[in-house]
């Protein structure tokens, strides 16, 4: 039997990532859209499904995964012949080295900062500081994914087919976008994937979703 | 023929990690200890080995990965039969939810920020308040951390054996040791864990490659 996924998403947020491979991948499940501005509806959340009062959360069959890299993991579990982590045992190195980067440099590191200065101080005239700080680091992020990416040949990534790099690496763009750090033609190799990622008939129908 | 494997590590860093893992596995491996203390070496390192200069980074035959969960992946290929990754696809899910919170809420957020403030804001005066939070999310961190190994009977986070967990478990308690923010009677059962993995041979060997 199929099991019953459910993926606890919030608009445009990094929940985006596997919100996409599930998308792609074929899988029967059903989207949760969380109300992370409501406090009683975060906190209920935080209660009976994910104790990090986070999104992404995936229940497959009622047991709740956290954390991007996982959930991604699990997903490809399921869909073993999409190879959403990447094809060989190298590739699937290479896979969990971009996930590792983008989850911590770039996500909890740089962008976090942007987002919620709040959580890095607890000085608010020290705020706008951390902001500027973890808006500059995102650039400098941006450009070292930028320098990644120019040298591959290939139409994703880690090779011709999305893989949850793909995915995550398209969060970014968007949040850049969001923050007005994004520049086209600072980022061309980037920016081009980012073209062939939203031409994907999975990443409309994801957008859908993720209206705000 | 046993691949030429090489570890770039900097004493008590999170390179211990991996270093304790390639220890523990039998393979042949060398340890390429760093003085980033040395603007020269860590100028060097960054150009030729790292370039995002910071350790762990990890050579197999020339080739370098960085990153701790794609170098624990990596090891874990050249080892299959110790399952530093887990023992079956489930635990390897949890392999990647705990490396993924370890790696971004608690290496790059909390521990970060207590170690580098200067790399999240610029205004020095704000330093010291990034710093304290740092320090207080570092203890949100050891305290969730100890309410997961709490309800865990086995001997080690994944199961009965070592794995790559246990290993990152190991080096965020040096480092709340380090800045006094351990807690001995708050966490009793990531403390015993602590000493489970402080007793093996692997670990007390390493220990000594990483004398400051
Ligand atoms: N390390 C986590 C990060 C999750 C995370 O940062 N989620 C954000 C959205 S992008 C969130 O839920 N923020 C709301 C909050 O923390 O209150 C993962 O990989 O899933
Ligand atoms: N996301 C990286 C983090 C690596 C990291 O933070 N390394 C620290 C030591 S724990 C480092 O090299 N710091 C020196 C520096 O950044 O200058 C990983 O998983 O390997």
């Amino acid at each position: 039997m199929a099991p019953t996924i459910k993926l606890y998403y919030f608009p445009m947020a990094c929940s985006l990532a596997p919100h996409l491979i599930l998308e792609d991948s074929g899988l029967t499940y059903e989207s949760v859209k969380l109300n992370f501005r409501d406090p009683a509806a975060k906190e209920e959340y935080t209660k009976t499904v994910n104790l990090k009062g986070q999104v992404p959360a995936l229940s497959i069959d009622g047991e709740v995964i956290t954390e991007i890299p996982a959930i991604l993991t699990a997903i490809s579990q399921l869909a073993p012949e999409k190879k959403y982590t990447g094809d060989s045992p190298k590739d699937v190195v290479r896979f969990y080295e971009w996930i590792g980067y983008l989850g911590s440099a770039v996500h909890a590191k740089a962008f976090g900062a942007v987002f919620a200065p709040y959580k890095v101080t607890d000085d608010s005239s020290a705020q706008e500081g951390v902001k500027a700080k973890g808006k500059e680091n995102s650039r400098a992020a941006l450009a070292f994914i930028e320098k990644n990416l120019a040298g591959i040949k290939t139409k994703f990534a880690l090779g011709d087919h999305l893989t949850g790099v793909d995915a995550y690496l398209a969060v970014f763009v968007n949040w850049a976008k969001f923050h007005e750090t994004w520049d086209e033609k600072a980022y061309p190799s980037y920016n081009a994937l980012f073209g062939r990622i939203t031409e994907l008939d999975s990443y409309k129908r994801v957008l859908q979703h993720n209206a705000l």
